[in-house]
């Protein structure tokens, strides 16, 4: 994830308002069409951007890991407008967070764990009597996405708005437990998080933060699999370990799926030991 | 369906076209990328909004539900491009359907049946003569997505083109049948239309009309299913009824697929009863 | 495929910079919204167009079909950015060819070699060395498409960079082999490419350049397929063959699907006879 994105095209000046868009509305239905028509209701301009609505339906971890790997890529200024959100309706709050220049909404439920864990972050809880004199007191009890998320992402897109005076910061956000791996002297024990298309089994082992890390062993299923830097450079077939496009742990199997070889299921145990250390007997 | 949007993006002046494409082309094929291409064309500035291209092959009714309900949501000025098709190249007529501001481009086989039966809705059938004198009137014979409608909409969303040239109102415009559901004075008996993502059933028994509907019974394979008014008010695996955010009768299991629960399929039967009203022994 | 599109919008003048979008991607995962997010960062004005993001993984073959066959649909000054690539990360060169006003960007792994083998195209390989200048020296070794295929597509489609700057002309670039008909003077003997979504079959036989192609038998799993010029002129279960919308002989069920009906997969015979050709005993 880069720090900051140089920005060097001859049309950099005048901008475009970008609202993202990350839910689990699949696109069988016009669920999304419907949320993109109300953000440009309120933002004609807005260059709206899908970053996925695959999602597992109720995927809140998954929606939380892609939020957090991916929003450095957009401009300063973009509205990420998350939702993903099993008590749609109930008294569960709407989050709006803000870091770095970029904003995002969602539903208080852990999705923005990780964003708000920051401690650049500022987290809002948005006031439902500021929703009412907005005219936005009265969703429908089941879309809010269309009723809520995209009216209010049009408007901070298109600047009618300013999260000052949505709602008050607030601290007690609702945090994803457990979510991170074991870490010990000697081990750090983490798991696989999904498969993707490709059939490359991410981790939630991040390994930007561990100094030379391709000096420990990858361990999947008590097997050792050895690092490469990039996909080409093991023979087709071979099932390899990497630092992917997104900072973490990767499995791969090259020219092939990992996930279908491995039979490793989402939850799946994977190490990295320190060298010479070897597991204990009986471990 | 709201009666009117209210606009209050500080962008709102200068309203940019927008076009909606729901179609049955699918994502594999570049099919709709097509005809993105052409709209673009014809108008730089349009955006684009896909409401589903995931529609069944040749599902002419779940398209009509769809512009109907959703339609409402866009700005005064959308196109909306409405293909499915199975009749492309034969003599099967093209419309243009004007209700509130908006307009609707779709073949003459019943997809525009709902729009087009509303009082104030002008239709018109697109002169083959004028499709000639516009540059149209060769079109390949199998994708007049690309080679008809898409240019149509995009002189249309342009501002190039007006409607009254195009052709003349008409108003034998081809009908769906049977698609509301039975009513007496102590049964509404109507239909599952089909299961959005979620496995949420869909029925064509809209709520919005019907008074207190609330006090009516649902039954759903001859059992009764309690009525919510969102997912978050029961527990987790119960079945329940609820009007959702189309205003139509949904049938729902809270986190979980009430498709799969109930196995229930399009065309399955359900009922509203009023209060009291128990069907007659041997019903 | 037209030689030209003629454009007649009010709004043809001041042309909006589009980008198309070809990659095995998928839509389970944000690869292509961090592909738009780079592209929008260098050109904010950009309208993004999807070609497709589900070709199967590494249909390097079927990737260049389309962007040959689509390409001449959209406006001059179109950037495509097509990108399938088993190769990321190894030493595999980068191409950017032009053709006609429209600029293509992919691997150089036989993608581009229909769009290249034009003798108006020129094609340039881009060169480390510039990648180094321009702050794209260091993209991550598995996902050049975020890290360079959209940021050059954005700064072209901007046009703070011109291609001449960007490498040399090469005419070494990589070729697919084998993927044209076999051509006798009574027989074509070609192959099936794909089953689109509705189960057309689409083979790798032109007939654009077939003068009174309809005047030869087409055969399939050794049993004759009529011509028709759309899919309504047959019955309904009805196997026809049929020039298609983008220029090649497809095998069509009408009403069905024929990939179904026939079983045949890709690379599946499919041959043209010359009247009176009948094929020799024992064939």
């Amino acid at each position: 994830v880069p720090e900051e994105v140089p920005v060097t095209g001859a049309a950099g000046d005048a901008r475009r308002p970008v609202v993202s868009l990350l839910t689990d509305f699949g696109a069988a239905e016009p669920f999304v069409g419907l949320v993109k028509a109300r953000i440009l209701a309120e933002c004609p301009d807005a260059a709206l951007v899908d970053l996925t609505h695959e999602l597992p339906a109720y995927a809140i971890e998954a929606a939380g890991f892609w939020i957090e790997r991916v929003h450095a890529y957009f401009p300063s200024g973009t509205v990420h407008l998350c939702v993903v959100d099993p008590g749609v309706g109930t008294a569960r709050r709407i989050l709006l967070a803000e870091r770095g220049g970029q904003r995002f909404l969602a539903p208080d439920n852990g999705l923005l764990s990780s964003i708000a864990g920051h401690p650049e972050t500022a987290v809002r809880a948005i006031d439902p009597g500021w929703l009412e004199l907005a005219g936005l007191g009265r969703p429908s009890p089941t879309f809010h996405g269309r009723d809520l998320f995209a009216p209010l992402a049009g408007r901070l897109a298109a600047g009618g708005i300013s999260p000052e005076q949505m709602g008050p910061v607030v601290t007690d956000w609702q945090r994803l437990d457990g979510d991170g791996p074991e870490r010990g002297p000697f081990m750090i024990r983490g798991r696989v998080l999904f498969a993707d298309r490709f059939g490359n089994l991410f981790s939630n082992i991040e390994l930007e933060s561990l100094m030379d890390y391709w000096t420990w062993g990858v361990h999947v299923g008590g097997a050792p699999v050895p690092w490469v830097r990039t996909y080409g450079e093991a023979a087709a077939g071979s099932l390899v370990a990497l630092q992917n496009s997104f900072g973490v742990l990767e499995i791969a199997c090259v020219a092939g799926s990992a996930a279908a070889l491995t039979e490793l299921k989402p939850g799946a145990s994977i190490e990295l030991r320190r060298p010479g250390s070897a597991p204990r007997p009986g471990y």
